[in-house]
């Protein structure tokens, strides 16, 4: 309960950061990958992943995406929605070019520590956050969704942690954010399995919180979540999520270069390459449909 | 799983005693804010906690209590019972002239100490424990009844923790008592919420075992309760309850100084004294109605 | 999420077995005490166990089942159904002989080394795993139920930790291997209370995921699950699962010694042996009756 350490330790520490060579730098296309429209009235954020086709995450993605967490951190603003604004897609997850084919140590250690800082800024928020998942939202779309505080979704998706089917193993801390939603073995087996639920399955398993038919019954549903913390007061609302997710918070923030390193690893072993590699030409093949 | 340790930590360490000042020693009204029925027909031990008007919970009620729960241990009850003899309340949690104006940090420490002794007392008792929570329970009052193994409610009361809306930050080991009862997201939405839930929500969520109408009933089910332990050894018993809880009372343990200094500088904060301030004027201005 | 270290670790380190005199040697009567029958057709690999007359569980029961997890490790068998081959018992749990009377270090620590071995080998092993509990599951039988990674279980018969009612404390990595399968306050009073549930029960709680009316249903309800994993590489669902466990994993993993030193001072306790011996003397009459 070390609160000052915990939210300074909450983003990647300045020397690390230069040794790295990594240095925020809002992307030239930043208002087109990541929208962002605050309601002046109600002080709810709207946040629009916004990377066409299929919003897959690029280091580009990441870092405009922890830019604008902090300027909502700055703005102290009463809640954020995360949305997509592609057509039938929340997000694809991580952009397969970043992982494939074998990514340079440089680059792919530069895009891991911003998808761990994207995960830190938004899995700490001192702002209630609901993910509103319009579309398809497997692997790395699914730890966004579970990453907020609260899940909303629309009929007819399909949402998972289908990492394994892919031949590669989720990270620590994505399998415990899955573990905070759903204790017990039904965690275990959507990752064993690395099967894709659909909106009713999941919400009937719990790993969504309502299933809503449109933006306008979501943007209602989040006003009356955020509505519950109208009387609490922001410190200590701030403070009181981030103790309660401090072990989770503190396995990845611990061990950032480790975990980079190791995702890396395996990445690279031939036989996961192989697989990736499969799995983009059908994705390719598709597209050519 | 060291046993023999895990018990002999399970009490304020004497060499810390001495250099803190604090010594146990009974109130002189020590019947009066705790009182103490043994069945001896049944072994059943009812607990009351008896500090008019409400309950509210000081240095002295603490010092109490772990004097009572001392003896028990001693005489090896079969269960005990935890209830209220105030009308209306359980305990309206912790006495909040311990935490306003500005307390001095001796008396503070002393405080809160006796707090965390009642909280390792009765989360590692030996003997069964059910919570009658025969009125509102927030805050304190819930951190009572989330420690017990079991928890009986009358309707129509009011119970949670409340502590994020009056400014304060509940600690680490109040967390991991409500974790351990509510895994998951409900727990979360409850702490930074704030939000008390009624008798029957209690009961849906699981945060309350089973809704009992009167004392009578409550008695019955308790006992019900204790009768499944009649064929365990006690001492068996007791280590099986204590290795089961050792990570959430290890947490504590490891950390008392620290959870002491960290609550202190928290409830020290000029905006946490300030808002814990209007609440006690509220408090005030409510009574001279 | 070191993968390879955690893998190598999950079985003895063979220095320590040499310094304990340990060494693996297949038990004469290897093919008595496990059957092993692989279907070439399925890849489905059903393990019974095959200790007359209630497959209580001794030091050579444990190394068998080393031996034969080995050997379906290094054939990457799809999947393993674990059952019985005795009559109304899926397995009766450790055997008493090797606790009382007054067990030898020398043999104990062997027993205990061997039954973690068989827990680690089972709890981490890379194909899926089904218990089908075709018998009753007390103490021991329930704790290779759980480890599995499903559970279905023949109607009619029990199944649970009834340690404690014997005068035994489960020993931690027991307890992790219940709390991951059922969360919060279910597990807490299975185990102190030592209540073995029926099929009904354990179902409705949680601790079995499906009843079964025969061995034909369990067969299909098996190649259900394992279907479940057959677009999912081998490697990527081994690591998935093992990184999902690796906490409880690892708390064994370094604590053997002790682990194995604490049961064993525990068990040498008189009152312990005391309660441990009237049970096996009531044991003893009912086989007379």
């Amino acid at each position: 309960m070390n609160f000052s350490r915990l939210i300074k330790n909450c983003s990647i520490p300045s020397r690390w950061l230069l040794a790295n060579n990594i240095r925020y730098q809002s992307s030239s296309a930043a208002q087109n990958l990541i929208q962002v429209d605050i309601n002046e009235e109600t002080g709810v954020s709207v946040v629009s992943l916004n990377r066409k086709p299929v919003n897959s995450l690029s280091l580009e993605l990441f870092k405009d995406f922890c830019g604008v967490m902090d300027d909502l951190e700055r703005e102290k603003v009463r809640g954020m929605v995360l949305k997509s604004s592609c057509d039938n897609v929340f997000s694809s997850g991580l952009d397969i070019t970043e992982l494939y084919p074998n990514p340079s140590e440089e680059r792919f250690e530069a895009f891991w520590l911003w998808f761990q800082e994207s995960w830190l800024k938004l899995y700490a928020s001192s702002f209630p956050t609901v993910a509103f998942v319009n579309g398809h939202a497997p692997a790395g779309g699914c730890v966004f969704a579970i990453s907020c505080e609260y899940r909303l979704m629309l009929p007819y998706y399909k949402i998972g942690l289908n990492e394994a089917p892919v031949g590669i193993v989720a990270t620590e801390w994505v399998m415990n954010s899955l573990r905070a939603v759903l204790p017990g073995k039904n965690a275990e087996r959507l990752l064993t399995s690395g099967r894709l639920l659909d909106t009713q399955e999941a919400f009937d398993i719990g790993l969504i919180d309502q299933i809503v038919n449109n933006e306008e019954e979501a943007m209602a549903r989040s006003e009356e979540f955020f509505a519950t913390f109208d009387n609490v007061p922001k410190l200590a609302r701030a403070l009181t999520k981030q103790v309660y997710r401090k072990n989770d918070l503190n396995q990845l923030i611990k061990n950032r270069s480790s975990d980079a390193k190791q995702f890396l690893n395996h990445i690279l072993r031939p036989e996961t390459q192989k697989i990736i590699g499969s799995y983009f030409k059908s994705l390719k093949d598709r597209k050519k449909d």
